[in-house]
């Protein structure tokens, strides 16, 4: 089969062998947004209409090209869902005799009623199903838009989505914070104090006002500022999203994991990684409903 | 006696009376982020130069002419802090003869040894000192940085600030939840919806993206998804910053008085509202200290 990975700035095609073993991969930086007048058809053409003639097998996507923006609006199933709900979720696009799928993103309600969604986590989630296995378990994706994961017996119960990664990149260089800050790599020992000053009194807003204080004070400097920041925020949202405490599985980049690595220990956190292969495992059960 | 609030946007100058009522108002957009090449003292003349040559009386200003960007950097006042000590913290400039007076800003620092800072509005507050009156009070002072400031017995104790206007000015601006808004009135019950969101679980990174989700799911309007914001940040704010619940008193313009005595009532926390004379009437009782 053939698996797409289409966000909102990257395209990435995997093709998979009967085994779902990865046989070959291309990627573009043909995101969504990059596509002109709706020719989605022509990228997926141009980065693999080879593998779709030599008759490799069926084509499922997923991401962002299943949105209002993408190739076609595939509406969101709701949670709980596993497999099943998602795999019945598909939608079929075709184009010159051919067809491929797009995945459902998913919907969820918290208990006051507030909507919450993703759309492209959730086939990443399915490709670690097998290997959660039973049981409740949390999961936590992060990144621009972290999240975070409830999954019971084999399908997602609920989750919920923290612009921790937006906030940090707006801070950094649209607010008064962003002034005192050199870009750099991460200062390990400010980017923990960043997440046990969560833990305090004051909240979110004032927190990142100490960032400013600091600086006026000279207590933080121009290299040091951004890791606190990264600290700041990426506490609460570990504090907020995750109440009970326990064992975390982490789902991300090699550098996203060194990041929040860092501040699962430096809250007492164990977490688990797992390899980043999921959306082709995830994409590679969803083609066996077709 | 000649007072003079001098912002980063902006440049108020008032004539004064002998028993401190406002005889004469001069303002202009001279913040001291416009003034070219530190010729501050070029600004205070044009625009107050004859009060001085007439010999109205000593000139005393507060605000961000005091700071590192300012006239000359005057070094913050440690709290607790009253009138006493702020008065000791004045600083001098003169030029051509003539003489002025800059009051200091305040810093503190909370439970974990992190700083904070206001430069300006402890002027501000010492102008309502004597209407509080003795024990202890809350004054929250709703902006840009907002601070919330306890008084106890005719001093300053300490004092928290809060991003929350640049926050919903940099998200409005910058972050993917300003796409999905258009400028208009406030519209009450989505600000009010916002701010109780605030008492509910998930943290303000979570709440924040819930702006998102519902415009995805067309829950929220263009129209109202600003409104909502600004709930959720207010929220948020009072609920960190004022844990007590108790009284607060509000000095801000009449707008801000608008928005936050909306923010209190949907909280059940009482709120009363000050004059906004109280710049002019700090300054006064410093310049009794010369």
């Amino acid at each position: 089969m053939i698996a797409v990975d289409w966000g909102t700035s990257s395209f990435r095609a995997y093709r998979l062998g009967r085994d779902g073993r990865v046989l070959d991969t291309r990627s573009a930086p043909s995101g969504i947004l990059s596509v002109a007048n709706g020719k989605f058809s022509a990228v997926l053409d141009a980065q693999a209409g080879d593998w779709i003639r030599a008759g490799d097998g069926p084509v499922v996507m997923s991401g962002m090209i299943g949105s209002r923006q993408g190739w076609l609006e595939v509406p969101y199933a709701a949670c709980p869902a596993g497999f099943d709900e998602i795999a019945a979720g598909m939608r079929k696009v075709a184009w010159d005799g051919t067809t491929a799928w797009i995945a459902p993103g998913l919907s969820c309600r918290d208990e006051a009623g507030i909507p919450d969604v993703m759309r492209g986590e959730e086939v990443q989630i399915l490709g670690v199903l097998d290997r959660l296995g039973a049981g409740a378990h949390t999961i936590c994706l992060p990144g621009t838009h972290s999240k975070w994961v409830d999954v019971s017996d084999g399908k997602i119960a609920r989750f919920t989505t923290h612009m921790t990664g937006e906030a940090f990149a707006v801070f950094k260089a649209h607010s008064i914070l962003g002034r005192m800050m050199k870009d750099g790599a991460t200062d390990v020992t400010a980017f923990e104090d960043g997440v046990r000053r969560s833990a305090d009194a004051g909240g979110l807003l004032h927190h990142l006002f100490g960032v400013r204080a600091g600086g006026l004070l000279g207590e933080l400097s121009e290299a040091t500022s951004a890791s606190y920041l990264s600290g700041i925020l990426i506490g609460h949202e570990i504090r907020s999203a995750h109440r009970s405490r326990s064992q975390v599985h982490l789902l991300c980049s090699v550098r996203l994991v060194e990041i929040y690595g860092r501040a699962f220990s430096a809250l007492g956190i164990e977490a688990k990684v797992f390899d980043s292969d999921s959306v082709t495992k995830g994409l590679f059960r969803l083609a066996a409903y077709l």
